[in-house]
């Protein structure tokens, strides 16, 4: 790796670094940072906050009183259209920004490497793919979105030792310790929505909102619910932010019940009686959810394993043993052979409190 | 720590680490090491590598022309009495060895001091306690026996992501990838004694040998079969090394057979048409077992558990799912409640090939 390699990977880290400042806020947008650099020093820095505020380009600039002659590292490919802000090449262009190298290219098929082609065109020099993977991992969701593939889906589950996250009875407060579910929060601000089953709601009648001490922008409720069987008292409704129930139920006094409480209620096609999940995606996608936590029962996180819809699992273990007669994780549809089981990958272990957090992710989803 | 203590301290290491050696091969006997030290330096060393061989002082003696002057580190109280061997106190004395520094006193309580009480009345200067946690590890199994507390008893599981030990069909090999197995061997090796109920023969035919590549004394095969339904064929029988089958029936035809096929057979006292598993832990005790492997279904392992029989779990733990259908690890007799689990500690965790290893022990035997 040559030397001035080796200087772009280290101002792209930097960059990278300061992307990851806009985790819990961007949503529905990248999280996206910016680093300008003139004759080895870095003189300006920025990244996007919030949807409305400034791009990490423009950010940076603003930071800087002239980037004449400059280089900006970025973490994705600079827009070239106006969306709620003017287009980041044109202000890169007018600041007299010399060499743009960006992470990555814009995620969209349709517009990618139209930003970098009208920078070249103004004169700038180019490069593209310094710390790729490193810009990929922190917009994954928005990323597999803009792909057309939908939401980027993380399964979240605590269990005992011995696999089981409820007793006989259903009772499953709590499992895991305090740390733990403080660390569930940390996902659930790092997520753009919650998405359970109607048995959760009626069984646990949870807030699903992240309950943190940094800002956060809340992530969206959403309630997959056959039947329209919320009851209209739930506690999500009433709290700041959306809780949508999706529904294959055409029951218009139900729904407009439900809707006075404070939901927004969306008819869905069905499958086999039953909410289809590619479907479920699809509308997720087009409310522009990027990442998606599901925080559910076996029969949702099996069905959603079964239709491969699930792109990470993170599991919390707790050091105790329920028993056999305890509830299970995933309901599978049908039962499974040795060969047929549902291979993962490990990517993480690591203790949080006195339970242990694994993160793993399907084979095919690698 | 004063540097005499320190110096302590460092060639009671090398003793644990020379009684280690013993891991595989000393049974009913512990594993003990020993060093002697003159002016400073290491001049012999030694540790008991098989019942009837030379304990480890002796070994150290016969590894010096002179140990006259010397201290001797030892991981356990030299024996004062005639055994296999004669007693390693009268040796060290007639060695001339001048300070006896010993990791703990003799583990049953009947003759504890004993040895170090000799040596004194011979002159020797004593010290006990050194390293104490390290050399108590090493022979965790005898000194429980030793105490009057039966066998040291660890269970053996391996499992899913989500807990399952077999598919809905029983079926079971393979959960985990070769390299967990091949551990699982050395977990044998180390073991006493291998138990297994009757369910798991009829299922698996298992051979529960230690098949590995360095010197071992096979642990003795040991079978619960209430009403020996263990066929004469089962493919233990005809290893080398003993297989026992502990029952509650009194059929002689069916002992006959078993034992003509190789099985030693032994009738136990019951408890609610069960072996009664306390008295199987004092039969095996009474065996001279020090350390029990448990590789067994969810009945035997969920009834050892209850009776708090347990003194470690080890869990393998294969990143795939089978689905709740699978068998679970632990079958309790009654559902808990949330308040009733059963809580463990972690104790150590590590990837072995690309599945995970589980130390854990219940919270009331640490």
């Amino acid at each position: 790796m040559s030397q001035s390699a080796r200087d772009d990977a280290f101002y792209m880290a930097r960059a990278v670094q300061l992307a990851a400042n806009g985790r819990y806020t961007t949503d529905p947008n990248p999280r996206v940072g910016c680093v300008l650099v003139r004759d080895g020093v870095i003189i300006g820095e920025g990244w996007h906050q919030q949807a409305g505020f400034a791009h990490a380009e423009v950010a940076a600039l603003n930071s800087v009183a002239n980037a004449q002659g400059a280089t900006a590292y970025v973490t994705l490919e600079p827009c070239s259209h106006f969306g709620r802000t003017p287009p980041c090449c044109d202000a890169l262009i007018k600041a007299g920004v010399r060499r743009v190298v960006a992470a990555m290219a814009d995620p969209n098929p349709l517009v990618a490497g139209q930003g970098l082609a009208r920078l070249k065109a103004a004169g700038c020099e180019v490069q593209v793919g310094v710390l790729a993977a490193d810009a990929q991992a922190l917009n994954r969701g928005f990323i597999k979105r803009m792909t057309g593939q939908g939401p980027w889906v993380r399964s979240k589950l605590a269990m005992s030792l011995d696999g089981r996250t409820a007793c006989a009875s259903g009772e499953s407060q709590w499992i895991t310790a305090a740390p733990a579910r403080a660390d569930v929060h940390r996902l659930r601000a790092e997520s753009s929505a919650i998405l359970t089953g109607v048995n959760t709601v009626l069984a646990d009648d949870p807030s699903l909102n992240a309950r943190v001490d940094f800002p956060v922008l809340q992530p969206i409720r959403v309630v997959l619910d056959t039947h329209l069987q919320t009851p209209p008292t739930a506690r999500m409704a009433a709290l700041s932010g959306r809780s949508l129930i999706l529904t294959c139920s055409d029951d218009a006094a139900k729904q407009q019940r439900l809707q006075a409480a404070g939901f927004e209620v969306y008819r869905l096609p069905d499958k086999n009686a039953r909410l289809d999940l590619s479907e479920v995606m699809r509308f997720l996608a087009d409310q522009q959810i990027n990442e998606v936590l599901v925080e559910a029962g076996a029969v949702l996180n099996g069905a959603l394993l079964a239709e491969n819809l699930v792109d990470e699992i993170v599991v919390y273990m707790a050091p105790s043993i329920l028993g056999d007669q305890g509830r299970g994780l995933f309901h599978l549809p049908q039962a499974l052979a040795m060969a047929d089981k549902k291979e993962l990958q490990l990517l993480d272990v690591r203790q949080v409190g006195g339970d242990l957090r694994l993160t793993l992710r399907p084979h095919d989803k690698i």
